[in-house]
């Protein structure tokens, strides 16, 4: 049976995707049919960007499963139409090994104090030397794949690690918390926070004035995971006060960060362009392919959403 | 039997030493005199400093051994009258832990960019995604204990790490060269280079212009070893022509690096005071103790210089 697969994402994505995808099906033993444009009776997977255009799965009477090319699913987790299995993209060697990089690399950054040796127009020579890792607790929100990695990477490094989780984890080598009142007690004296939830209504502002205020005086906060998970007024007078030294920032509510946003002035904030990590095409389609075999074989699909959680 | 222990160095870092000594001493089960003054003919270990003023070692008839508290004993190993073994700092927990989290965060920095965030007064988004590590080759220059580190928690990392060292070495997971064509067949083709080889005459101007051009064009430096291994101006040619994107260097022939210095407002040189590592007391005192302890019970002494080759 030969099984139909669309791609459904924005267009110039096609030319990326179509010869790692054909590579990684063919590769799976997979006869099939893929192309950015299809019969709608037809299709039977579809390989799926949010911002695809794509908002109404009830066209599509075959559809057996749609694979999102993207780790965050908020902007289709709630779509009443989709009534067939939904997977997120987990890309260990692409998505998570990014994340990873960058997440490890700014941590590193605000723990050396680097940003005073890259701008020192007063040529400065201050051989005041910088804590080590041991002194420097860091606390990840987030345990899922991406957030597990990052904690683990920094935890090899020598930085002891706490991590908060919804659910209860035990985790070797990190401090793990988890529930509401977990959560108070994860952030407790932290000096690097690392942002790393998925975005639910349950995690909006998470990082608000109150939790900001139990951070260790002149913490520093890196957000790659969502804009919503801070709320800015209040992130902007931690800044001011002191309470933060300086917030490294990946993603906004609004993308690209407007213009006239107090974040691109502020001189304790660095506006990174939404690239902490991104879904690489080689390495994501092989997850694609896996994942349709394993459907096509009536195995249970991988990283699939949980709609009652969001993510 | 008393051991009498000089601790010679600038007279501010006796405070800093004191106790951590005495508390380290007292663990080994040493009966000693420690102080930082001392009559000569009672001497038998002296605690040294390069820059403590002491410069002759005939002075002190009883003499066993000099445990000097730095790392690079270039200042010293070629003291005629030093005739008595010399150990070097190898500091596990403090100065190799500090070296490999600069030596990190900054290879880090290079890959991932961030510069081009950190300064951005265009408040320039642009989303080109930076590579990932696999596709970055570093080569690490020294494969000592400070270089070793550096190399595997680059390799842990993801990095194709090659390292080069005098003497042939075979280290999981790290590509080895050695002797000098070897040297030639490190850098080849490298795009991160971090320097952690010792200060000898041989090692003078290792990085001189024939080498630079082996790297990949827009290749960075990193030097956390000594300045005497680059030859500052075929780097500062490499750097205006291109070929080396940026430099990040620690160390300096002369330190503090002078005002006039051209590295100090070049564009794509960053200086940073001679802190990408440095001897932590409460650690490197456990070292010198456990170093006297064994001279004490007759076993062989830790981390003694090879004088012939100066290291």
């Amino acid at each position: 049976m030969t099984v139909h697969i669309l791609f459904a994402a924005k267009v110039e994505s096609w030319s990326d995707y179509e010869a790692p995808l054909r590579e990684t099906l063919d590769a799976a033993g997979l006869d099939y049919v893929l192309d950015c444009d299809m019969q709608a009776e037809q299709v039977e997977y579809i390989i799926y960007a949010p911002n695809s255009g794509l908002t109404d799965f009830g066209l599509f009477p075959r559809l057996k499963a749609v694979l999102c090319l993207w780790a965050g699913v908020e902007d289709v987790v709630g779509n009443a139409s989709l009534r067939v299995p939904l997977a997120r993209m987990v890309d260990e060697d692409g998505l998570t090994q990014g994340m990873v990089e960058w997440v490890t690399g700014h941590t590193l950054r605000h723990h050396l104090g680097m940003d005073a040796h890259i701008v020192n127009p007063d040529q400065r020579w201050d051989c005041t030397p910088p804590a080590i890792a041991q002194d420097r607790p860091v606390t990840v929100l987030g345990l899922g794949a991406l957030g597990l990695a990052c904690a683990q990477s920094l935890a090899h490094l020598g930085f002891p690690v706490s991590g908060w989780s919804r659910s209860a984890k035990d985790l070797s080598g990190i401090t793990c918390f988890s529930g509401a009142d977990g959560l108070d007690d994860a952030l407790s004296g932290a000096q690097i926070v690392v942002l790393l939830l998925p975005n639910t209504p349950a995690t909006e502002n998470t990082l608000n004035a109150a939790r900001l205020a139990l951070l260790a005086p002149g913490a520093f906060i890196i957000n790659p995971g969502r804009g919503t998970l801070i709320d800015d007024n209040d992130l902007l007078d931690a800044l001011d006060s002191g309470q933060v030294a300086h917030a490294t920032l990946d993603v906004f509510r609004v993308e690209p960060l407007p213009q006239d946003h107090p974040y691109w002035p502020h001189p304790n904030v660095t506006v990174t362009p939404h690239i902490a990590s991104f879904t690489r095409p080689s390495t994501a389609a092989r997850v694609i392919a896996a994942n349709i075999a394993r459907s096509e074989q009536s195995e249970p699909m991988l990283h699939l959403v949980d709609r009652s959680v969001g993510y």
